[in-house]
């Protein structure tokens, strides 16, 4: 056993945390600029397309992909986007849902879906969206997704009400992964497949967009509510094969709850910078902060979340990467469960130590709160994962993603 | 001892509820509408109006106002108003700030400040904000304040910056209650003084509206910084007396609270009400989710906190009755700390069951939640007002609302 | 509604507050020297009986019995007994398992019944013990009660093994109240029924003490495990009808558990009482305790629970005696979840701030902290109550003490 | 970064586990009836004595002293020995505060001293007691300590009043290493120095034995309170010099600590075993408790808390290993917060799912409960590491166990 990084890892951390420190935070000002003065745009502003220039020349671009860095290498990479989780993700091409959707096409694409949709992705020219979620079903339970997606002829026709589709608010998304039942009479977990859909396709509907808190995540795409319409695709864009849809789902979850609970660590450790900072430097009652009431505890409370969650992250990472995605699965599990509460709880504390301001935008807290919160519902509610742990503890199995756990 | 409600108590609970059932919830649809329609507009859309007539026409208006019911009685139709936060309480004239400011001018103010302020305040003709956070130092620290009020002949000159002044984005927002310091070279609590500031003096600049979890509130008035650059006012806009300004705001604070807190339970019951619809009607696994995992340790857990709560906030609005505001210190701060934490993690809870639907707009959680998360903050942080309670049940005294207290 | 107690409560609260200050504390010394001499003797010590007799001469004696007072009138009582919890219930002729015991021959019991063996009771002669849970199956689950209670002429044969019987272990008890199934064929609530037996009976056989922690209660005559084999007594000993066994002891749990409440929240009392003193006069770091850390967010957090959690038990008793014990069954499953865990952290936050004094006998706090812990699982475990009430609110029932509830 | 053991730490762990399974656990039930046969014998029952030979030959001996494992090769065999916290530590000389005392011998003592001391320990011929701890003063303040050491010509004259002098009821008891101040006047810690003195000088009276939760751990040699009346040693007694007892007191207890702590993890996995053999097997209401309301997510929080707080521990043992304790100080407060309490809870739940057996000594749940409790007072409490971990972040610095911290 041994808890020091390799020297891949020491070499993209420094790498990251300067391209944080130069380009990234000082970003941030400028991006609230930008946004405040198109407020109706979706889509990514101009900073972003100059940090992503940068990202790419100084070697931090497309990180994420399989065969790049292990995951264990990865993770502290990812740990430190969540920073500035608006920028520093979308800057490095690393960011949901497009990452997921980069690995589906990595691993199960056809040349030709290769060539037109992800090749583009990976350039980030094009933005991508991934449409499960439905309003009208239990999302945590797969076999009631309701979408049809019907063979007819050369084509598949997709009909179907999606929400929570992040991204697809954005003009620059082009591409939509739908995933719906193909054969509704097949056992529960061949019922769905996946297929392409260019947002574009006649039929396609933007219905609205939703609000996280009253986030509505613009510069990102927003969260979109798609309504599909007869709509119309050929049978080449379907995605791995018929049936296929729930596992090649699952194999897109295990590394996306990952990098999901790394960079949650990492909007944690913002927090807690902000934290000290606040205070050892704000007075009240004639002493700082810092020498008052609970903020001591307050700090040592989330220090020891933050440490012990990061090391069963990266033994989470360090399994996938020598048993493998499903072999770690109580563990993607553990994570899922464990981390996104604990950041919420640490960005709480963090909220009330500055008072008002924290609940602003004048400070990152709140977003990032809602970001934190949002996680316990994405990929299935906490209380999906805690129950299938449990199972598991008591029958001595591993954790399983089957029919009673979440996608 | 005798926890039966009084009879006038059941009239004023029975005629709210009927208002909330045959008008407010109606409305609640209408009110998204309108605002969907002016999404820049600032202030209060017509359906307000409507509703304020008919709670006029239906004895429900100005209910808060010192005399008219006895705090005890006064409780639980502040906790119905809560049901519906964004109308209920505007609707039947019953909104802060404008209450707390209401109730100033009632016991401090001049007959010519009451003709002039409170008789439009109490017909909702106008409405007014309460300045007395500033940006740059601990507002829970009164003594800081840092806004000056100097005398200069007949009149006074405010000069300061103040922040969180909820209302005042409001073109109907016609007066702003200013605290600030008279003299700084008295004692701690005789230092700052309240001056009438009617919002189009000149030297008053609106700067900026906050947002509170990225809401902006802007139906109810928003939450404005405020700039005051040698504004002048009469030396007639003084409200009570010079040096008076911390007194009467703590005179202000005690109703406040238990309003707040009254309203926080009835946004914890409204929860309750959709919880058990949604968990009663929603399929999982073929089970509804009212059979499944935590949902009814939860339904419980919730229940106890707001029967035990309701109880605390009685027992307290009995004591400001029977024994006045400064006896009750002690149990003022006791449900200023507990119950909107409790109502957070209740809102939580639900925000939880109900999936990412309850992060979005489409149900009322969310912005709930941003309510009673604030509540944390408002009047002093929670963990002011822990440490002066425990610090008057350690020293056998009555909790005080002095300098190490919250204002 | 109004939270003043009434004349009789006044009353009998400053007697009950008297007798401890000028004779039960002082007596609590008095009693571990009299254990400690006599360390394997079961049942009362000498200073006990003296406190019963002075009790009894001031009027403070079996005030739990139905017509004495009202619940809401004897609660307060029951708290205050709650903080000498070894003495005052005993001294009172107030303590479980007799009080329970003696509720049902009031009720229920015939007239030969009363005279042999409520009388002796009411007179503080003998003690008695209720003989319900058995080892060998989940005792939360009525129906699976194993005992046998068969006819056989005119006598009844009982036959099983029992454990947790309180007091059975001293030879002051004379009678066990025995729970057992006379026709297991019958419907699953009307299975049981409870006969009287001598512990004197042959073919009684007190197999063992049980200890709670490392505590035995062998002043209170311990838990112990008992064998009945073959016992044998007149039918005349069946307490009320066969088959009536349940349902009686369901009228038995009510009472019980409010006043195993109020006796918990004087626990909590006691130990606010014993930190209060203990932080304000213990120095380290040259600073007494209650100046240092988290000590005054303990103290307020502790005074928060027990003042909503009194006033929840108090308006408990107060639907006990409006409208009945059945109705207010919600209300006592809510008290019997929320007092004892409340009261549990609340000792263990004192036994925290007394440092390893606290975990020994020099003080009662880890004496009553076992006992706090014990009442979480006395009666039915906590997680049974919680589902049931929440099942209730779920489906908009009141809680039910039925086949999914612990007896 | 590697989390698989290394090929020692597989050797021993095997081994260990092994032992268990075919010694230790068997062995348990012995112990209980040995201890019953004789109950008020203190010290080791011959039980104790066999399995200390078989151990001894299996290679399991000694194996806490440094240069025989690692700091990181140890963790998880001392995690094992705490699945039987009675007997295997002892079993395998291991236990506290004999290695404690050890360490500080085999580091700081004389040949003379280790000859007469240090040999006899490692036979476990004799055992010794730590004397630190004093009633009349916070023991978290070192400085408070009132115990004087005063040399007189050849000697040191010892006076003061010690307890919780674990194992010191024991006539196997030899040694008592006593902390004392030698000069009151120095700097706050050089005032201390530690001297051996043989349990059977003349002057050291074994007062009283000292119980927790009940529990006097006689086999352990209980926990005394000693008074130390004009107590003569030889100056050859003087442990490293003069005013260096705070200093050394300090290295015993990082190593100490973390042993603490891994112990404490095989507590907590000890009751996982019994909770999924008891959920699994025992029956309610027609179905296992495994399948039965808040088992599952019990179950599951206990699984994440415990294995995210071994990878704390052992990267604990890891810095200890490569930078050494002092460099490690804030990874040894954090689990010394962290772990104790979540083995608490851990225990909790599982008393709470064997109901009233869970808390007799049917089970080892509520004896393991009261060990982890304590644990959160020996050595400091939690809130003097808490505060001062939260200051070494607030203030950058490493913590510190200073003059602010516990010893």
């Amino acid at each position: 056993m041994d808890f020091a990084p390799d020297a891949v890892t020491v070499e993209y951390t420094g790498r990251a945390q300067r391209f944080l420190d130069e380009l990234v935070y000082p970003a941030e000002a400028v991006l609230e600029e930008q946004l405040a003065a198109t407020p109706h745009e979706w889509g990514a502003r101009p900073v972003v397309r100059e940090l992503q220039a940068a990202a790419s020349e100084r070697g931090l671009w497309n990180l994420f992909l399989p065969g790049v860095l292990t995951t264990l290498q990865y993770a502290p990479v990812a740990e430190l986007t969540g920073r500035s989780p608006r920028l520093a993700p979308v800057a490095m091409n690393c960011a949901a849902p497009d990452t997921g959707n980069m690995e589906l096409l990595h691993e199960f694409g056809t040349q030709e879906q290769k060539d037109e949709w992800l090749e583009p992705l990976l350039d980030a020219e094009i933005r991508s969206a991934f449409c499960m979620t439905e309003p009208d079903v239990a999302s945590s339970d797969a076999s009631q997704i309701a979408t049809r997606i019907v063979r007819d002829g050369d084509e598949y026709v997709v009909t179907g009400r999606k929400w929570w589709s992040t991204g697809a608010m954005s003009p620059d998304c082009a591409l939509l992964v739908v995933m719906g039942a193909t054969d509704p009479t097949a056992a529960r977990h061949r019922r769905q497949s996946m297929v392409l859909v260019p947002r574009s396709a006649p039929g396609v509907r933007i219905v609205r967009p939703l609000t996280v808190f009253g986030y509505d995540d613009r510069d990102h795409g927003g969260h979109a509510e798609i309504v599909f319409d007869d709509v119309r695709v050929p049978v080449a864009n379907l995605l791995a094969g018929e049936g296929e849809g729930f596992a090649i789902a699952q194999a897109r979850l295990g590394p996306g709850r990952i990098h999901h609970c790394m960079r949650a660590l990492g909007m944690a450790e913002r927090a807690m910078d902000l934290v000290v900072e606040r205070a050892t430097s704000r007075v009240a009652f004639g002493r700082p902060l810092a020498d008052q009431g609970v903020v001591r505890e307050w700090v040592a409370e989330s220090r020891l979340q933050i440490e012990a969650l990061r090391l069963l992250v990266l033994k989470t990472a360090w399994l996938m990467d020598t048993v493998g995605n499903r072999a770690a699965m109580t563990e993607i599990q553990a994570i899922k469960i464990a981390v996104p509460r604990a950041v919420q709880q640490i960005l709480d504390r963090a909220i009330q130590l500055f008072g008002a301001a924290g609940l602003s935008g004048d400070q990152p807290l709140a977003e990032m709160f809602a970001a934190a919160r949002a996680l316990r519902l994405a990929d299935g509610p906490d209380e999906v994962h805690l129950a299938s742990l449990g199972r598991a503890q008591l029958h001595d199995e591993r954790g399983r993603d089957d029919d009673r756990n979440a996608l």
